[in-house]
């Protein structure tokens, strides 16, 4: 371990040739400032939305691995069609990795720095996937007693997330909701809070062995949308839930028009009366992913109150605003252990993570498989 | 001409056996009570929005003619896949006409009502294609000496439609305006709109003949979708205005995810620095017609700052309230001859009205044909 003057960081790199480089370069750990302190970071989880900015729209099929043991590189094509899309950061070495938790091993001179001393804070912010970050105060989240960083690791992106779907459904007056990609980490947190809450969730999944896993921790509606009933399954979810409300991670081809149509058929099985532009109730689906990246599809035959967007965590707690924000990331403190506790299938150093054989696991995005990245693993 | 006590009445029937059957009914005027009048309707046109309820899903391909002169029938076939959604009117004797204008023949005791006696007012509120019609008070508009009825007719959905989406562009932050099919009668009353009020408008049409209607009545921005270059000319144009908002009457296909696209391109022209999930500005189509009937696709090349929903005209209004609906009414009175104008192919009685040639010319929905009925007319 090193004195904490320099550390390893992960960059990731797309060159204007066309090539991803991923590597670790030996960065100086900035003085922290009055207000800010210095971790020891010991867990940042791999997200889905991090690997958008590690491995971006490269082929990783083509994955090479090449360095040494000490300083590894992988390196991999990144398709001449995607290449536009990365204009915007091409020839930058970034760093990766939005959050994760550590030790305070050193701080700034305010109080509220020093308090900060010798213990386990979580942390927001980027450039995660370092042996130290120089943060400031405020973007640090005191850990409760006897809370281990890995355990803290994954506190923000997919909690509050999963908090921001439950709290977008009640700012948009809907009363119950739709998920899909369903057994995902961050689904069985979203059955967690909403089994908590007492919140109607439809649960989309596209196997029976992902139906299991929601059934066995207490998910009332499932869906899977491999089988032929699938449309019938869901509306009938539907009509019992009254869900006109959907969070969708798969974006590409029918499932959001699907969900819409459902919708539609559920709430006309309980109309009233003829109207020509379709049921007047509003439907909803975020597409906050891209499991799928074909075109998204919607074969229209859900009237006129309707609405497909993108949603993001950033956006939404910039509208909700600090006071909001302050009270969602207590209540994840305060569950950790339970409503927002992560699985992960590996835990890795930084030398590890460049491993070709962990890079394609990683890559995979599979439901179900999360690694966690400890930098300071020895 | 009537007495008034009786008036014919047009009416839209589909059966549960699947046969759409357009009439005319004699039906009593009802008693004018003390907030009423009674209105001889001398104009009703007929809008894209009048025929969903006027020949709903019915392929108008097959449409005969039969009973008299006098007593026209006009049947067609609904196509067995399209009745699903025409469930909720089924075995329902339907009148049709969204809006009108006529002449106060008749009214209730009330100040207001009787104020009204002989004046020429305009009217929203269905069933417009009728002899007669029994209104309240407030649901009258009285047009400003020397406008005809006919001139005042189309009053309601064009007009408010247009100023909609110039203030729903505004309210939502944006600050110049897409529109698409953007030759029609609407997209000529929104480039009058624009010019009056300084918004960047960009027209989208489909030939190079609708693109020279517009051009000659002072619109800058016109690309036309049926040329290669259409991809680089809308981005060109939205660099230019800096366009975010689209209104779309197509729906179906491409169209909306190639707007969202080259918003994208546009907005990423003058973006400072990468960002993972794209552009963070919103980029939003409302689709307020089905021109196109396929399923709308929308591949993703747009970041996740972005929302295409469904817009129509009423909840639009019961958002903004009664004081706004006001201002906005009353700036159409004030330039029902100029903005506001709206111009006919042809104006038929409502036996004519059953024609077969003239149901062919305006079932087409083409750009440019506008029928205007006169349920008056000798």
């Amino acid at each position: 371990m090193s004195d904490g003057k320099t550390g390893l960081q992960l960059r990731s790199l797309i060159k204007a040739s066309g090539e991803l480089e991923i590597s670790l370069v030996d960065v100086p750990t900035p003085e922290p400032a009055d207000d800010e302190v210095v971790v020891r970071v010991e867990a940042a989880p791999i997200n889905p939305s991090d690997l958008g900015l590690l491995i971006g729209a490269a082929d990783m099929s083509t994955a090479k691995a090449s360095g040494t043991k000490q300083a590894p590189v992988i390196t991999a094509t990144v398709p001449q069609a995607a290449m536009r899309a990365m204009g915007a950061r091409l020839d930058q070495s970034l760093p990766v990795g939005n959050e994760g938790a550590g030790v305070v091993v050193k701080t700034g001179s305010s109080d509220a720095a020093k308090a900060l001393m010798g213990k386990t804070v979580a942390m927001i912010g980027g450039a995660m996937y370092s042996q130290y970050r120089t943060m400031k105060v405020r973007d640090c989240q005191p850990l409760p007693e006897g809370t281990t960083a890995a355990e803290g690791a994954s506190w923000f992106v997919n909690p509050l997330t999963a908090l921001g779907m439950t709290e977008t459904m009640r700012r948009e007056g809907h009363k119950a909701l739709v998920h899909t990609a369903a057994a995902s980490n961050l689904g069985q947190m979203l059955n967690k809070i909403c089994i908590a809450d007492g919140i109607p969730l439809v649960n989309i999944v596209r196997s029976k062995q992902q139906a299991e896993i929601l059934k066995k921790i207490g998910a009332k509606y499932v869906v899977d949308s491999s089988v032929p009933s699938f449309f019938d399954d869901l509306t009938n979810a539907l009509v019992e839930t009254g869900a006109t409300i959907a969070f969708d991670a798969i974006g590409g081809g029918k499932l959001a028009g699907d969900i819409l149509n459902c919708m539609e058929i559920a709430i006309n099985k309980t109309a009233k009366e003829y109207s020509r532009y379709g049921s007047s109730v509003h439907k909803q689906v975020y597409i906050y992913g891209a499991l799928d990246v074909r075109p998204i599809e919607l074969p229209r035959g859900f009237g006129m109150a309707w609405g497909v967007g993108g949603w993001l965590l950033t956006p939404f707690l910039q509208k909700i605003g600090p006071a909001d924000i302050g009270r969602l990331r207590q209540r994840v403190v305060n569950e950790l252990k339970t409503t927002f506790a992560s699985h992960y299938t590996k835990v890795v150093s930084l030398s590890e993570a460049l491993d070709p054989a962990n890079v394609a696991a990683y890559a995979k995005r599979a439901t179900g498989e999360k690694f966690l990245i400890n930098p300071n693993k020895s």
